[in-house]
């Protein structure tokens, strides 16, 4: 590996972590907005989701230029890979945030007092599943990774969950369904969440083994 | 370019039109398993999906490979890395029409009279959506591709109708709210298909003018 080389890895690699930061910061603001009802920071998000649009346009361009210019191979070709790939989950994980966003700004509308989820831990374990997933991009440990993985269920049985506590809640107060509904989707935004963080780590693996963990042969 | 590049480029065209055709069928079938409230169907698509995640991991290794061995630069680079993100949306076109045969498994269950969303028509436009943005990538027709972002408007605008009567099913008869909201969830898979379907446009729009129009900027 040349010289020159090496620091354009690094330099993709400052770059992917620069958007995961803004990423990370734009889910937590998201949530901080569920837990508030707060249009205000849910608005916030909904403008300034294009700053993330415009920082995974040129992580690409540069994935592009640097794989041009130096014609990269084996590992090295898989990472580039990696990091577009990766790259492109991070973009969607803050439309995920965006799309959490627009339901808090209707239920922000509604004064209504039923039965509002507690989304503290389901956000929680999601947001800390985007942040092995990137560590373990940073130090290619695959253990983390791994554990990504396994904390995909979690976030998925607390989404079953919430969905029967909204049905049951839609039975006892009908008129307001359309509350309940908006806020049932919050949990399925944040499961999507989740799941491009495990989307993320089987791209570590993969990076790291060289092998396929996609669609469940671990 | 060499005689060879020339035929493994036009093998990895033919793979991920074999891919997009499963994916079309697949597609297909889980309209056919909602409109029918058909079990069996749903059940074939959930248990044959492993062949179409197959494959995914197939067509990414024949990039790479192609990438090593040939060092690709500007518009076969670019064509390249557009079919490694192509395939991917591909594979989770897949997982929807997964997610639809889920849904469905559990709306057979219940012989429920009640509103039951006749999705015939979201469903022909998000097909129709995929089919052009994959003749769009293998003609390179840009028109084309255009025509599938702006169609993408129409899908969401049936996905909120859908909401809305599903709203008033659930107002009328709260009994049947997991039977409402299960049938309003196949809305919002569909409209995930129509985005992938509008993510592959994108692409190719992206290919043919080596320009981003990603995030809005059309």
């Amino acid at each position: 590996m040349t010289k020159r080389f090496h620091t354009e890895l690094e330099k993709l690699k400052k770059l992917i972590l620069s958007l995961s930061a803004m990423v990370e910061e734009e889910v937590r603001m998201a949530i901080k907005a569920t837990e508030r009802r707060d249009a205000e920071i849910a608005k916030r998000i909904i403008t300034d989701d294009y700053k993330i649009d415009e920082m995974e346009v040129e992580i690409e361009e540069e994935c592009l230029k640097v794989m041009a210019l130096h014609q990269p191979v084996a590992v090295d070709l898989r990472f580039i890979i990696a990091v577009i790939k990766i790259n492109n989950d991070l973009e969607r994980i803050g439309d995920e945030a965006v799309n959490i966003a627009e339901r808090v700004e209707t239920l922000a509308k509604r004064k209504s007092s039923v039965f509002y989820y507690d989304y503290t831990e389901m956000a929680a374990k999601a947001e800390n599943m985007l942040k092995m997933s990137l560590d373990a991009l940073v130090t290619l440990d695959i253990d983390l990774a791994f554990k990504v993985i396994i904390k995909d269920d979690e976030v998925d049985a607390i989404k079953s969950a919430v969905y029967q506590l909204t049905k049951d809640s839609i039975k006892d107060s009908p008129n307001d369904v359309a509350f309940l509904i908006n806020q049932y989707l919050i949990s399925r935004h944040l499961e999507r969440i989740a799941d491009h963080a495990t989307n993320i780590a089987e791209e570590v693996i993969y990076l790291v083994e060289g092998e396929i963990v996609r669609h469940g042969k671990y």
